[in-house]
């Protein structure tokens, strides 16, 4: 198995990318790991590391990508960044996956110029997992998309159902719709066309998901616009914020607290592990002729080992395949696929 | 001051509603109270309590409207529902404005149908006060429009930072855009198109909010169409949930943090007070010839006594008049008024 990891990509590249994969390459002896970027800095990071050499690889490319480049021109003009390069090698079965902590936007473009999508998938759409109470429920689209129709809404449902069933081993996972209200005729003009696709659509669809029942458990993949999905992945982030915040100025204000705060240390660890990313891996562009993840803009070394066992998990679950044969046996869902 | 009360609506009224209006008429003396709804039961929940009774008065309605009504059969059938009879004495100018805890759709469908809509104003918004870090924030639209146009956007602003000003007593309120990604060409076509209808209005706009960005204080006022501010207002809920849930269990686990979660109670009782809707009294329906009030369903009668102290603030800002003015100022947005 072939990981083709974008050397470039992210706030601690190359340093927390090539140390990260190290790590996973060291826990995982039947995976080869391809970095790819500026060859004299990630040997500069190799160096002193102690390795398997048959099992690391360096694919050399001079260009980098950056957060503030605009996504459609970089990857046309950009051709020799560690993006560019990396996606060729995946687009031309020179590796199973692709992962960068690099401009999402890019990513996102590239992955539909370079990669392509598989046939009969109208848009590939970011899947990403949010932590709930009992587990993690995947929202799927988380941004890729903006503007949606409902086919694409309830391809995003069969997709992401393949993907926890390959690599999170729920068996049959429950799809929900996040809407307003409970009931089908509830929602946008969007959502309620969706509900009725979904309906029909050969995945568990366990109904609309509200609000406040994101997180609940009661959902293994929640569906939506990338518009809906990208203000929920970020206002969790802002909230969380928001209320350990909150905890934390209550504590100062009273000494009584402060001492409770030194007992409480452990409860405060526990959640901010369930809030953090680097548990997570990255998020998947699903729908694409190959795995093409994203890994956190921040991620350390932690992070992109977590990405990197979960793009494992992603090859040996088979899911682009696995993806394709869900497709087409959901139909188009009475609409024509448009070129993009 | 004339303030309408629906005594039926919300789980625990009669009841609740009538103590809170008690309690509020008590704390103002310079309000009227008007309960409507059945006058047995009201009057059951008025005996035995000391007031004035120059200051409250009943208005027998014996229907209601409950909470899985069709909210558009319900306001044209139940003719006697103590919704209807109450919106009606709003719209003769019998009160300033009508408050209810009741079925939220009758409301909306009542506000525009019996209340209608101030000359100029493209659709009702609801406008909904969430914790920041540093104070509160108005979410508008909550969840009156699914689907909505630039232009509806654009009024919400206005609507908004007028309620702000007169309300929360907010000098020049900062007006943001819920967005997904910071510059004026991200996000979907709606807010695209938003952006450049909201730079040219009469308000300070700052510009996009972005999820992690919509508890930040750095607004007063944020604005998106009401399927994504639906979303917003019930995520934070369940998110709240989520973050305590899981600082419960952690302590549970742990007799170490057991002793800890005593004296962390005081900073506990802060964080719950800050996401307690009881504080905020209740959401706005923005854009009507009077003041249309939802106070949450299970409003107990601290929750009335708040609603119809910030009711009181919005006859006194005379917000209606005010927001008559800013939408004739600021114009149609280049689109034509559409009849609904």
């Amino acid at each position: 198995m072939k990981i083709i990891l974008d050397a470039m990509g992210g706030d601690n590249a190359p340093g927390s990318v090539v140390r990260g994969a190290l790590d996973a390459a060291r826990a995982f002896e039947d995976i080869t790991v391809v970095l790819v970027g500026r060859e004299e800095a990630v040997k500069q990071e190799l160096a002193g590391q102690a390795y398997d050499q048959s099992r690391i690889e360096i694919v050399p490319a001079d260009e980098v990508i950056g957060m503030c480049d605009s996504p459609a021109a970089a990857i046309r003009k950009k051709k020799d960044s560690s993006m560019v390069v990396g996606m060729n090698l995946l687009s031309r079965g020179e590796g199973e996956i692709f992962i960068s902590a690099g401009n999402t936007g890019a990513l996102v473009t590239g992955g539909t110029l370079i990669v392509r999508r598989i046939d009969g998938v109208k848009r590939p759409a970011i899947a990403t997992q949010l932590p709930t109470r009992t587990g993690s429920v995947l929202l799927v689209d988380a941004g890729a998309n903006a503007d949606c129709k409902p086919s694409y809404l309830a391809q995003f449902g069969v997709m992401g159902s393949v993907y926890m069933q390959k690599v999170m081993d729920v068996g049959e996972p429950k799809v929900g719709l996040v809407n307003i209200g409970g009931e089908e005729e509830k929602g946008s003009m969007l959502t309620q066309a969706a509900y009725g696709l979904m309906k029909e659509s050969p995945v568990k669809f366990v109904g609309n998901a509200e609000g406040r029942d994101l997180l609940s458990g009661n959902f293994d993949v929640i569906v939506c616009d990338g518009f809906t999905g990208n203000i929920i992945l970020k206002f969790l982030e802002g909230t969380a914020g928001v209320i350990m915040g909150t905890l934390k100025e209550s504590i100062l204000k009273s000494a009584m607290s402060k001492v409770g705060a030194l007992f409480m240390k452990s409860a405060f660890r526990d959640l901010k592990k369930k809030f953090d990313y680097t548990e997570y891996g990255g998020a998947l562009l699903l729908g694409l002729r190959g795995g093409v993840m994203k890994a956190h803009g921040s991620s350390d070394a932690k992070a992109i080992a977590s990405a990197v066992k979960m793009a494992r998990k992603f090859i040996v679950g088979g899911v682009v395949t696995a993806i394709g044969e869900s497709i087409e046996r959901a139909g188009d869902f009475g609409e024509e696929e448009e070129a993009q």
